[in-house]
């Protein structure tokens, strides 16, 4: 990674400062679910412990959800970063609007344990409009480091897959958004695949990569 | 950054110490705002969750705004620490003050989130004096490292007019913070203002030191 | 730790991005257990200061188990993480698993301060399941590195009988939280040799390396 | 910082990491603090807000008096640890053990927000017993380090000074401890005091170091 072409010194330190910065926001966001979990608990003192917990299993479940949701934005984060090797002056912004949605990301989960029961359909889609507005967020922080060549030179073809596999999950997001009005159950099944595509991000623009490979070795005129 | 003038690996170690406490301040102090968000979810089960957040936008606003400030206090904490390279035993307190009105922050937040309606002008006069306070902290900072050479030789005329920039932020957040008592809507388009020309502190001083330049070539005898 | 065969610069700085969110996990899950103590503190504003904790040691007691149990799984993650000097695409996942039970932690030592008094038996039931829980975590950790040659090579032999010994920490929380059922008291024991064991992991490990291979001095027939 | 006695590389990146383990808890505790300001500001909706605040001026002062306890306990714990530079397998639980006094702060500072005007004497009496233990787990930290010869040989001199100044704030603060229950303001000013020669541990040692080698000269038999 450290090679002639790199910035020098004091650059690498101002990129680390700012995944120091966002890995710390990540990981208070995801402790911070458990919060929810023991507010939960206080105002049912007059039942009793078990009663309490088997009839309330979705707080269980958005905590699940609001884990898996945070986590898998973490490793694409982190993905990221590992081609960005500079940063200019609006990087901070671009990284500041993904940081934001991730902040925001414990009040769909709460929203999550507490209306799933009674008001499903709004619960879902509050967090489905989230998921998208994460998914633009992700998408511009690679178009940003793409377009003003913030990665390394001999990593920009591989990075225009893995920006790629981020303009495909807007659409994808907006559609699970838009399906959670006719079926919860369908646009579960749509976000479960979607954290199973981004779970691994490298495989995932890598398989992209292959497939393109094997198009233009078929159709050889080459298009963009 | 690292030449022959720079102190041994030892007190980089430090300088790296006190951002990675501060960056974890800053990270948990702007995560911290969305527990306002939900701790309002909970008292009002008895409406519906749409109708419940349609009446109440203003804790949103109130998160932006909190997620606003920290974050350009962020960027210009880490700006100025890309200068300072060497620590004495006076730069904790001075940037612990900057840390404790970051702390702070989420306070006014939450009374803007509770009291813009009701109480609009005291709440912004609160919100607007932390930011005062904030704006003296960040001076005081600069001042204090600019004067105890804490910063590296060949920067400190750039550093100067960094410096020079925060000085101007104490009274035009002080005069925000009046003109609040007068009109609300105006004091607010101060500090959007405000905003935008610290999101990019290192334009914004290049900025002063190019128009200082061309008024030095107009009238040569320089003044101080 | 930086020797030939060790991977280039790019993947070091991938390793300690892990460890550095894992950290941050950490310290979040150990520091919000005092807002349980907090809390506690409101709702008895009626009665003195003095007499209201007087009459309720319960949540100190579960302050200092929740901070015992994540101080000694930090311990443990660390020392683990001393071996580890490449990632994969799954190890996230893995490690994920990790600080999803480190996370959910704060919950049951909130139960435990709510309701060790009346319902003590589930309650230790929930703390002895989510240690369980820890243990295989761990264990997962552990068997995933090793089985991917995620660590060096010149210490894979050590690592067997760190391995080992997360392996045998299951059976033996499993069987804490079954005798839990018969005896508080007896599984509170087996837990707190528990914790002494995996107090010093380094030399856990090493005393059953010493053991192995004093065994196999009188039967030097090796047998896996 | 760096020179032949010192450990390999792996090592400091152990102390590293337990460095940053312990930033984050610092950071944290720090933080949290201000989640009684807000919580404080709930229960009085009824009120008014200028109104609210007028009258309960206790949870600010105990906001700035816990702010000022985790700041000096962290520049006390980044002093000491320029000084180590090796870890052993005992040393994160010394280190834990001021970190379990850090997490349990927040709590103390509530209950002096809480009641500092009804049973002031029990108030300030916690708090100074809490921080009695923070200055016998800051001087175990030093007299284990320094015993185990986890520091630098060529500043042992020094150190030395550093652990006794720990070892003199024992016995302040339990004096402090006793004074609160005969007269607040002298035990707060005795605080103040305490605050005043921690705020700067690196000139404190060095001042004690002076007098020593001063009363030498004038009695040249070495005591100890």
């Amino acid at each position: 990674m450290r090679n002639e072409r790199q910035p020098p010194e004091g650059v690498q330190r101002e990129t680390t400062r700012m995944e120091i910065f966002s890995d710390g926001v990540f990981a208070i966001a995801i402790t911070l679910l458990v919060l929810e979990l023991i507010q939960f608990l206080h105002p049912r003192n007059g039942e009793g412990l078990i009663d309490s917990y088997l009839h309330h299993w979705e707080p269980f479940l958005a905590f699940l959800i609001g884990f898996l949701t945070i986590l898998v934005c973490w490793i694409n984060h982190h993905h990221v970063f590992t081609y960005i090797n500079r940063i200019d002056s609006r990087l901070p912004w671009v990284n500041g609007f993904v940081l934001l949605m991730i902040t925001f990301t414990p009040l769909p989960t709460a929203i999550l344990a507490e209306f799933l029961k009674t008001e499903g359909k709004y619960a879902v889609a509050i967090y489905g409009m989230n998921y998208f507005l994460i998914s633009v967020a992700s998408y511009w922080l690679c178009a940003y480091s793409y377009r003003k060549f913030l990665i390394d030179e001999d990593k920009r073809e591989i990075f225009r897959y893995i920006k790629r596999t981020y303009g495909y999950s807007i659409f994808y997001t907006f559609l699970a958004f838009l399906i959670c009005f006719v079926s919860i159950p369908a646009a579960i099944l749509l976000y479960l695949l979607l954290f199973y595509a981004f779970a691994f991000p490298k495989e995932f623009a890598g398989l992209l990569l292959k497939l393109e490979t094997k198009r233009r070795k078929r159709y050889p005129i080459r298009k963009s």
